[in-house]
C-alpha cells in the first residue's frame, strides 16, 4: 500500500494518478511485478529482463516497438467507446445482394448462450473427447443437418467458406480421378468469388479451370475430372440438373453442386439429383453476415468418398464402459496433410459457427425452416409479380427461389435509387439487377422496392394485395418431397426454455477457459477478454454484407487500415492482407505470394520448398497445394534445424529454390540462434523465407519476422491476437510481407482489395477467401487487444509468456525430462515434457497422462506433437502463477502416480492413469473393482474438493469408432438398440 | 406439415405467411396446439378452453383483452429494433449530479458473465442451500465487503435502495428503544429522497421525523430514538462525527449514518466513529445507474442488533458430513414479518446487484478500490483548485471527498452552459451548484468544466497542469488507517482469467432455469427470454442518472407511458405507479394509498386491515408498517376464505375498516368463487380492497383485479412479467389503482412523478423508493414481454399456465393428495401436494422430499407455504410437457421411495430421502455405509445418466448455523481451523 500512504503524507496528486484507471494490460498479463521477480529468481535470473535477455538471441533482438496510434494503450472504457464510434460509421442498409450472404435473425437465445458465451467460444478443438461431448454432439447435429438437407450421407464439421469449400471439392474430384484428368469446369452460374478461388487454387494443383455457360459445357476432351454448378444459380435460377448429372457421369465426370440450405428445404436435394459433392454456406442459418465472416461452410459427399473429405469429421464410438460417446473420427487421416501430396491443409475451421447454424436448425426444426423458406420464396414471388405488373423492368422467366433477376434500362440508376432508400441491390451488368430475399425482409420492403422500380411513378398496388395472386414458378418435379431433420433433436427444442437448457446441457460437458488453463503448445490459449469480444456482436459490425459499397463501411475500413499498420509495426513488414481466414489459409496465401513473385520475375521453375521435419503438418500441405516440391531438413540433437543440412539442401536446389518454411521460435519451443544465418542461406540461394507465425506470441515487441529476415509470414490471430478458438474455429490468418512481395497480395473479384498499406502497384495472385477481408467480424478482437495493450503491454505479454513457460519448466524439470532448450538453458514461450521413458518403466503413454489430467480438472497440453510421446506446454501470459502452480502440482502428482507403477505398488495394466478419465457414472458404480480407491481417482488434489469439472464419459475408443464409422445422428430406433447394447 | 403441402398444391401465398416469422409467443408458451388437447383431455376436458371455462368462475370472466398498442405483438426482431430506438431517444450526458448515483465502469467480465448470464440471473433466492453455494458465497463476499468497509460487524445481503435502507434503520432505532421514543431526527445533509422516504415511512410507525441542521440538533425532548446523518453529506462535506456520536449516545440516541462505500475506502469508517447503523448504496461498485435502479443497498450494524436487522442474511454452517457450507441464516426470523408488529416487510431484495458489487470489489481488491477513490478525490480537488483560481465562483471551505460545492451568481446559467456541453450538474439552489465525480470522469472533463465556469473567458490553465498543486483538505484524523478486504478472495482474482473462473466456479454450484424447471408456487419462475433481457444492457438505458433532466429521457418516458397504459388494460385499473421496486414495497405503497385516501376523506380512524390467514407473510407486515390493526380471517375446509367470518369481521369493524388484503387466485391455488361477494362486503363496509397480484399469472386476459372489484393491486413484475429472480432480486412491484385512488400515488422530491396515465389532480402519499420510477432499468423486460406476446399471446400464457398445473395435478393425484381445488375439481395455475401424512407412515417430511428432488436434478417447489408440510407447485406456461412429465416422474419415483419405507423395505431413519441430497464427494467416498446403493442415490432416473446437475454439499444444518452465527468470510487462519475440524 505505498501509494495510499504517500497520499496520506503529502496529499498532493500526480497527473498519472488522475488518468483513467480501467487499464487493460494488468487484466490480461497475469504476473504482478512481485511475482515476476519471484518467478525469474526461481529460474535462476535476477529479474524478468535478464531472463529475457538470456533467452532471446541478441542478434535478433529488436529495439522497442512504437505504434503510431494506440501506443500507450486505450483503457477498456475508451476502447468500447472507440468501437461504438467505428460501428456507428458503418451504415446498415437492407441487403438484397445475395451471392451467398443473407441477413438472418440470430435467435437471441443462441446469440447470448453460444456466440456471446465464453463457455462456448473459449473451447478448444475437441481432440480430448471426454471433456468435449457437448460440442461434439452439436457438431454431429451439424453434420446430420447437412447430410439430411443435401441428401448426401457424409458431411464434415465445417469448412472455412463456400468458395474454399468449392475449391476443396475440386481437389477431391482431382483425387477421385487420381489426378489423371486435369480439367475442372465451372458453370458461370456460380458466384464470382467461388470461381476465382477455384481458379487460384487450380494453379497449385496444375489443374485447368474452364468456365462455361451451362449449355456449352463440353466434356469431349476426356480430360475433365469434375464440374461445378450452382443450385440455385448466382442469379437466382432454379434448374433441374438431373439430366445434366447423368450426362456428366456418363462422361466419367464428377458433379459438384454449390447450393443453399434454405432453398433445399423446399427444393429437391442435390443428393437426389445425383450430385457427388455438395458445398455451400450455413451462414443464413442464424449467423450474422459480419461483412464476410466467420461462417461455416459445408461439404457433403457419398460414403464412397468419405476418406477423401477434407476437414474434421465427428463420429460415434464407445467409451471404456461401452457407452456411446463421440469423438473426432479418422484423426489419423489428418496426418495425410503432412504428405507431400496433400490436397488440403485445412485445420482450424468454423466450429463455433457450425454450432450456431446447427442450433438454428434445432430451434426451428424442419417445419420452421420450411416456413421461413416459403416466406422468402413468397416475397420474391410478390416482387416478380409486381414488377411484371409495373412493366418498368423485365423479370427473367426462369424459376427462382429467393432471387429475382431483372432486366432494365439502367441498372445503375435503379441501384442508386434503392441506395437512397437504404437498400443495396446487386448490379450484374448495366442492364441487369438481381434482388435476393432473406428472412429479415418484409412486405414493406417489397413496397419500397416497387417504388424504386417505378421510378417516381405511382405504384397502383401493394405487396400485400398482390400476395394471393402469386404462383410459384418452381416446377413440381423440383419440389422437395423427402423429409429431413426427423431426428428428435430437431423436433424437441422449439421453445426458448428447451433450447436454453439443451445448450447448457451440452455446455456442461465441455471444459473451456472458463474452467482452467488450457496449456496447448503451439495454440496459445490466452485470455479472450470480454471487451475484445463485445464489439463482435455490435449490430454496426454484424449486419453488413461483404459486398456492400465500401463507402458504407467506413468503420470497418478505418479498422482494417489501422490493424494493417499495427501488424506491420509488430511484424516488421511493409504490407498486410487480411483475407486468409485461418492459419493454414495464410500459409497457402503466403506461399502463393512467393510463387507469384518468382513467376513475375520469370522464375517459373522455382518450385522447391525446404521444410524442417519439425514443421506443423499444415506447412508441407500448403506447399504441396502450391505445387511445390518439398525437401525436408532434419533437426540436431538440441532440436534446432540442422544448418549444415539446410545449407546443403539450399545449395543443391539453388536453381529451383522457391522458399523455406520455418516456424520461429521453433515448434520445439526454442529460439534458434542460427535463424539469421538460416534466412541468409535461403536468400543467397534465391529463395524466399516463409515464416509460420504460430509462435508469434514469443516475438511481439522483442523481435519480429521482418527483423529476423522473413519475407512473408502468417499470423494466427486466434493464437497470439486473442481470437478465441471457438471449439475449432473461427480463426484468422492474415499475412504480412516485405515490400517486394506486396504487389502480389490477394485481391477479390467483387470488391477490389490488396495490401494494407497499399503498395504502389498490384499484381494480385488471385483470390484466397470468399470475402474480401476474410472473417472481418472477428478482426475487432485482435484490433482491440493491440489497441488496449499498447506497445508496452504487448511486449510485457511476450516477456511474461516466456517467464511463465520457464517457471513451469523449472518446476517440472526435476520430475520430467524437458526436451530442448536454448543456449542459456531457457525455453521460449512453450516447452516439451518427455514422457517416452515411461513406456518402458511403467507402461505409460502420453495419452494416459493426458486423460489423467482430466481427473485433475485440466485439459491436456498438445499431445505427441511435434515429438511423439511428449506433451508440449504453453502457458501464455494470461495465466496466473497460482494457476501455473496448480497445473504443475497436477503434473507432479501424476509423476508420483507413475512412480507407484514403477515401484510395483500399482498394477501396470490397471492403474489410475490407464483408468482415466473417471466420470461420475464410473466412480459411483455400486461395484468397484479397480485396485485404487474411488476417492483417489476422483479427488487426487485438494482443489478438486472445492469445485471439480467432471469428464462426462470414460476413455473414448478411437479405433472402434473408425471401424464403425457413423457420422450422423442415429435414427431413434437404432439409438435405442445401441444404448441397450451398451448397458447390457 | 399441412402448410407446406398446401404450398405444393396451390402454390399461392397468403399474406399471413409473408408476415415476419420470428414470432415470440411460440417460444414462450410451451404447449403446442396438439399437446394442449392431449393435456386437456388427460384432465377430463375436451379442449383447453373448456378446462379454462370450468376453472375460472364465470362471474369474473372478462371479455377478451385489447391493447391500444402492440395488440398483435411484435416479433423479436421488431422488438429489438423498437428498443434500440427508445434507447437512442435517451440522451447520455456526463453526470456530475451525485446524490447517491454515480456512473461506473461495469467490468466487462462481470457484465457478460453475471449481468448478461442466465445461469446467474435466472437463479431463485437461495432457500435450497445445497444447490446455491455459489451465490451464497458471493453474497457472503458482499456482506464481508460491507462490514469491512463500514467498520461494523454485521451486514445483510442487500436492501432495495439507500432511501429505504435508511427507513429500515429508522425502524430499527424505534425497535431498539422498544417503541418508547417516537422522534427520529434527520440531518438535512442527507439526500432529499432519503429524507422523504423516511418521512413517508414514519407515518405508519407513528414516528415523528424532525429534519434539522446538524448544528441545531436537539435531543432535549428525551423522545428521540435515533438520528440520521450523511457521511459525506449530500452536498459533499466530510465532517468528523466522533463528537456528534458521543453526544447522541449520551442522550440515549442511536446514530444512523448514510455513507458511501468508495469514500470509506479512504475515510475513517463509521464503525470507528461509533455509528450504530450504516446504510448506503453499492451502486457505484460496478452497477450501472440505469435511471435509478436496480442497485443493492446495504445496512450494517453491530452484533447487538443483528436479530433486528431486516432482510436476508447469509451465514456459515456445516453440511451432513460436517463440512463448511453456507445458507441463509436466521430464516425463522423471516416469519417475524408475519406478525402484526412487523417493522419490515422486505422479501425480494437486490441479490444480483449485490453479487455484481461484490465481484467489483473482488476484481479491484482493496488497493484497486483505494486507487479509484484517490483518483476521484483528486479530480474533485483539481476542480476546486481551478475554480478558486478562476475566481468566477466560490468553492465551499469544508473538506470533501468527491463532491465540490460551489456558490455562484447564477446556478441555472452555469448548469445550462454545462448542459450544452452534455454535462449534468446538480443545482442545489439558485446560487449553489454541486459537482460530483466518479471513476468515469477524466481530466478532459474537468477542463470542460473550467470552460463552463469561466463563462466564455479564457481559462489560463489546464486540469493536468494544476494537479501537482492540489492538496487534499481531508483532515488527517479522518483518513482511513484500518485495512479492509484482507481476505484472499479480495486479493486473488485481479486478472480477467482469474475472475472469469471464479465466477464460473461459483456458477457451477448453482441450479438455475438453465438446468430445469423451478416450479415454485407463488413465484412464477417462467422464461426470462433473451430478447427481453438484451435491452437491459443497452448503454442508452444503463448510463442515465435518475435525476437527469426528464427531456433527456424521452425513450424511458415513452416506455413508462406505454407500460403504464398496458398494465392498466391488463389489470382493469386506471392508473399505475412504477415506483415500488419489489412486491412487498408495492403492498406497502398500495396500503399507503388507501390510508391517504381515507385520510383525505377525513377517515383518519379507518385503520383495520382484514387479512386471511393464508396470506403471504408480507401482507400483514405491510399492513403493520402502515399502522394498521390486523384482523385475521380463516379459511374453510376447501381452502377458501370463510366468507361468513369475513362478513362478520367487516361488519364488526365497519367504522374503522380500512382495507382487505386478498390474493387472487388464492395462495392455495384456487379461484375462489366468492371473490366478487368478498369485494362487495368490504366495499359495503367502507373498506378498500387491496389485491396481492402475485398470482396475476392466472388472471391476465381471463379476468383482472379491476374487473373483480379490487381498488389497488401490486404486480410482481419479477413473476408474471418475466423479470428474472436474480437469486433474490431485483424485482419490481408497481401498483395499479382505480380512479379514486390515483391522486394518492407516490411522487418524488427531486423528479416529480405520479400515476400513469396521470390523474386529474395529485395528492401524493409521499415517496416510496429512492428513484422516481423504481428500478427503471429492468422495466424493459416486462415491457418487451407484453409487447411481444400481444393480448392473445398473454391470454394463451394464462391458459397454458393453468393447463400445465392441472396436467401435473392430474398426473400426481394418484400418488399424492392434492390439497384444495375449485368447484369443478380443477386447480388454478398452481397446486399443493400434501406430504403431511408421510410423517406418520414413513417419518418423511417436506424437507426430505425437497432435498431428494435435488438428486433428480430439480429445485423443490415452494416448501411448507402456505400450508406447513406441503409442496406448492407452479409450472408456468413456459415449461414443456416433456419437462412437466420429467418432474412428475421424479415426484412419482420419490413416492415409490417413500412407499419402500412404509413397507419396511427401507430404514425409516436411514434412507435415500433422509440422506439427500447426495453430492459427488459423498457418493464417491471409499466407504459406503448407507443401506441403499450409490448408483440409486445418484441416478434414480434415466435422464440423469445423460446430464446431471450435482448438488455441491450434503444437507446443510440450519440449526448449527444459527447457533454459531458467522455472517462474513472467516479470516484465513480460522478457515483452516474450521476445515481441519471438518475433515477430522
Ligand atoms: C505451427 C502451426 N502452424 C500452422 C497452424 C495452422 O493454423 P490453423 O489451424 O489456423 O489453420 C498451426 C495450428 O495449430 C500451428 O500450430
Ligand atoms: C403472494 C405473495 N405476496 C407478496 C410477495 C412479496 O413479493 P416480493 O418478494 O417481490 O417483495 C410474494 C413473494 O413471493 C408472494 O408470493
Ligand atoms: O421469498 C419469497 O419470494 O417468498
Amino acid at each position: 500500500r505505498p501509494k495510499s500512504e504517500l497520499l496520506q503524507q503529502s496529499r498532493s496528486i500526480s497527473v498519472e494518478a488522475l488518468k483513467p484507471n480501467d487499464t487493460f494490460p494488468r487484466r490480461h498479463n497475469s504476473a504482478t511485478r512481485e511475482e515476476q521477480s519471484i518467478m525469474a529468481q526461481s529460474c535462476g535470473f535476477d529479474s524478468l529482463d535478464s531472463l529475457i535477455d538470456a533467452t532471446v538471441p541478441k542478434s535478433i533482438r529488436s529495439d522497442s516497438m512504437k505504434f503510431s496510434k494506440f501506443d500507450s494503450g486505450l483503457t477498456e472504457g475508451q476502447m468500447l467507446e472507440h468501437m461504438q464510434r467505428l460501428a456507428s460509421m458503418n451504415k446498415i442498409h437492407k441487403s438484397f445482394i445475395g451471392m451467398g450472404y443473407y441477413n438472418t435473425f440470430v435467435p437471441p437465445v443462441i446469440l447470448r448462450n453460444i456466440m456471446e458465451n465464453p463457455a462456448w467460444y473459449t473451447q478448444y478443438t475437441p481432440y480430448q473427447a471426454e471433456i468435449s461431448q457437448g460440442r461434439l454432439e452439436s457438431l454431429l447435429n451439424y453434420q446430420t443437418m447437412i447430410t439430411d438437407i443435401t441428401g448426401l450421407p457424409m458431411s464434415n464439421a465445417s469448412l472455412l467458406d463456400e468458395g474454399t469449400a468449392a475449391a476443396e471439392a475440386m481437389a477431391m474430384c482431382n483425387n477421385i480421378l487420381k489426378g489423371k484428368k486435369k480439367t475442372f469446369i465451372i458453370a458461370n452460374n456460380c458466384h464470382p468469388q467461388t470461381i476465382d478461388i477455384c481458379k487460384t487454387r487450380a494453379g497449385g494443383f496444375d489443374l485447368k479451370v474452364v468456365t462455361s455457360d451451362l449449355n456449352d459445357i463440353d466434356y469431349s476432351s476426356g480430360d475433365v475430372c469434375g464440374v461445378l454448378v450452382q443450385y440455385p444459380g448466382t442469379e437466382g435460377e432454379v434448374l433441374d440438373y438431373a439430366e445434366f448429372v447423368k450426362n456428366a457421369h456418363a462422361h466419367g465426370v464428377k458433379v459438384v453442386m454449390a447450393s443453399d440450405l434454405l432453398a433445399l428445404t423446399v427444393l429437391k436435394p442435390p443428393g437426389e439429383l445425383g450430385a457427388d459433392i455438395v458445398v455451400g454456406s450455413a451462414q443464413r442459418f442464424g449467423v450474422p453476415m459480419g461483412y464476410g465472416g466467420p461462417h461455416a461452410a459445408f461439404l457433403a459427399t457419398s460414403q464412397e468418398y468419405k476418406r477423401m473429405m477434407p476437414g474434421r469429421i465427428i463420429g460415434m464410438s464407445v467409451d471404456s464402459s461401452g457407452k456411446p460417446a463421440l469423438r473426432m473420427a479418422m484423426q489419423t487421416r489428418e496426418q495425410h496433410i503432412r504428405r507431400d501430396k496433400a490436397t488440403s491443409n485445412i485445420c482450424t475451421a468454423q466450429a463455433l459457427l457450425a454450432n450456431m447454424a446447427a442450433m438454428y436448425a434445432v430451434y426451428h426444426g424442419p417445419e420452421g425452416l420450411k416456413t421461413i423458406a416459403q416466406r422468402v420464396h413468397g416475397l420474391a414471388g410478390v416482387l416478380a409479380l409486381g414488377l411484371n405488373k409495373l412493366g418498368t423492368a423485365e423479370v427473367q422467366g426462369l424459376p427462382f427461389f429467393d432471387t429475382v433477376k431483372i432486366k432494365c434500362a439502367d441498372a445503375h440508376s435503379i441501384a442508386d435509387a434503392a441506395y437512397k432508400n437504404e437498400m443495396n441491390l446487386r448490379i450484374v451488368d448495366k442492364n441487369t439487377i438481381t434482388v435476393s430475399f432473406d428472412e429479415t425482409i418484409t412486405l414493406d420492403d417489397v413496397d419500397k422496392l416497387f417504388k424504386v422500380f417505378a421510378g417516381g411513378k405511382p405504384v397502383p398496388f401493394t405487396a400485400a394485395a398482390l400476395a394471393p395472386e402469386v404462383v410459384s414458378t418452381i416446377p413440381s418435379g423440383l419440389l422437395r418431397k423427402t423429409s429431413f431433420l426427423s431426428h428428435p433433436i430437431f423436433n424437441t427444442y422449439h421453445t426458448e426454455h428447451e433450447l436454453l437448457r439443451y445448450i447448457h446441457r451440452l455446455q456442461s460437458k465441455d471444459l473451456s477457459l472458463c474452467h482452467s488453463m488450457i496449456p496447448l503448445g503451439s495454440c496459445t490459449m490466452k485470455l479472450n477478454a470480454t471487451t475484445e469480444m463485445m464489439p463482435v456482436t455490435f449490430p454496426g459490425f454484424t449486419d453488413i454484407h461483404p459486398f456492400a459499397p465500401v463507402e458504407q463501411t467506413a468503420g470497418y475500413q478505418e479498422m482494417f487500415d489501422d490493424l494493417g499498420n499495427l501488424l506491420c509495426t509488430i511484424t516488421g513488414f511493409d504490407s498486410f492482407s487480411l483475407q486468409p481466414n485461418a492459419g493454414a489459409a495464410g500459409e497457402y496465401a503466403g506461399l502463393m505470394v512467393i510463387r507469384a513473385y518468382h513467376m513475375a520475375r520469370g522464375d517459373h521453375h522455382r518450385n522447391v520448398c525446404i521444410i524442417p521435419v519439425s514443421a506443423h503438418g499444415t506447412n508441407p500441405a500448403s506447399a504441396a497445394m502450391c505445387g511445390m516440391k518439398i525437401v525436408a531438413v532434419g533437426t540436431d540433437a538440441k532440436g534446432n534445424i540442422n544448418i549444415a543440412e539446410l545449407k546443403k539442401a539450399a545449395e543443391t536446389h539453388k536453381d529451383n529454390l522457391s522458399a523455406l518454411m520455418v516456424t520461429y521460435p521453433s515448434t520445439h519451443g526454442v529460439y534458434e540462434e542460427g535463424i539469421d544465418e538460416i534466412c541468409k542461406i535461403i536468400h543467397d540461394n534465391g529463395g524466399q523465407v516463409y515464416m509460420d507465425g504460430a509462435n508469434m506470441n514469443a516475438q511481439v515487441g522483442l523481435t519480429s519476422p521482418g527483423f529476423i529476415g522473413a519475407d512473408v509470414c502468417h499470423l494466427n490471430l486466434h493464437k497470439t491476437f486473442c481470437i478465441p478458438h471457438g471449439g475449432g474455429g473461427p480463426g484468422m490468418g492474415p499475412i504480412g510481407v516485405k515490400k517486394h512481395l506486396a504487389p502480389f497480395l490477394p485481391s477479390h473479384p467483387v470488391v477490389s482489395t490488396g495490401g494494407i498499406p497499399a503498395p504502389d502497384k498490384a499484381q494480385p495472385l488471385g483470390t484466397i477467401s470468399a470475402a474480401p477481408w476474410g472473417s472481418a467480424l472477428i478482426l475487432p478482437i485482435s484490433y482491440t487487444y493491440i489497441a488496449m495493450m499498447g506497445s508496452k503491454g504487448l511486449t510485457d505479454a511476450s516477456k511474461i509468456a516466456i517467464l511463465n513457460a520457464n517457471y513451469m519448466a523449472k518446476r517440472l524439470e526435476s520430475h520430467y525430462p524437458i526436451l530442448f532448450r536454448g543456449v542459456n538453458g531457457t525455453v521460449a514461450h512453450e516447452f516439451i515434457v518427455d514422457l517416452r521413458g515411461f513406456k518402458n518403466t511403467a507402461g505409460i503413454e502420453a495419452e494416459d497422462v493426458a486423460k489423467r489430467l482430466m481427473d485433475y480438472g485440466f485439459h491436456a497440453p498438445t499431445m505427441s506433437w511435434p515429438v511423439p510421446g511428449t506433451l508440449m506446454i504453453e502457458p501464455t501470459e494470461s495465466e496466473s502463477k497460482a494457476e501455473l502452480d496448480r497445473f504443475c502440482d497436477a503434473m507432479i502428482s501424476i509423476r508420483e502416480e507413475i512412480a507407484q507403477i514403477e515401484k510395483g505398488n500399482a498394477d501396470i495394466h490397471n492403474n489410475v492413469l490407464k483408468g482415466a478419465p473417471h466420470p461420475p457414472s464410473l466412480l459411483m458404480q455400486d461395484t468397484w473393482s479397480k485396485p485404487y480407491s474411488r476417492e483417489y481417482a476422483a479427488f487426487p488434489a485438494s482443489w478438486l474438493r472445492t469445485a471439480k469439472f467432471w469428464p462426462s464419459t470414460g476413455r473414448v475408443d478411437n479405433v472402434y469408432g473408425d471401424r464403425n464409422l457413423i457420422c450422423t445422428l442415429l435414427p431413434v430406433s437404432q439409438m435405442v438398440e445401441e444404448e441397450a447394447a451398451a448397458t447390457a
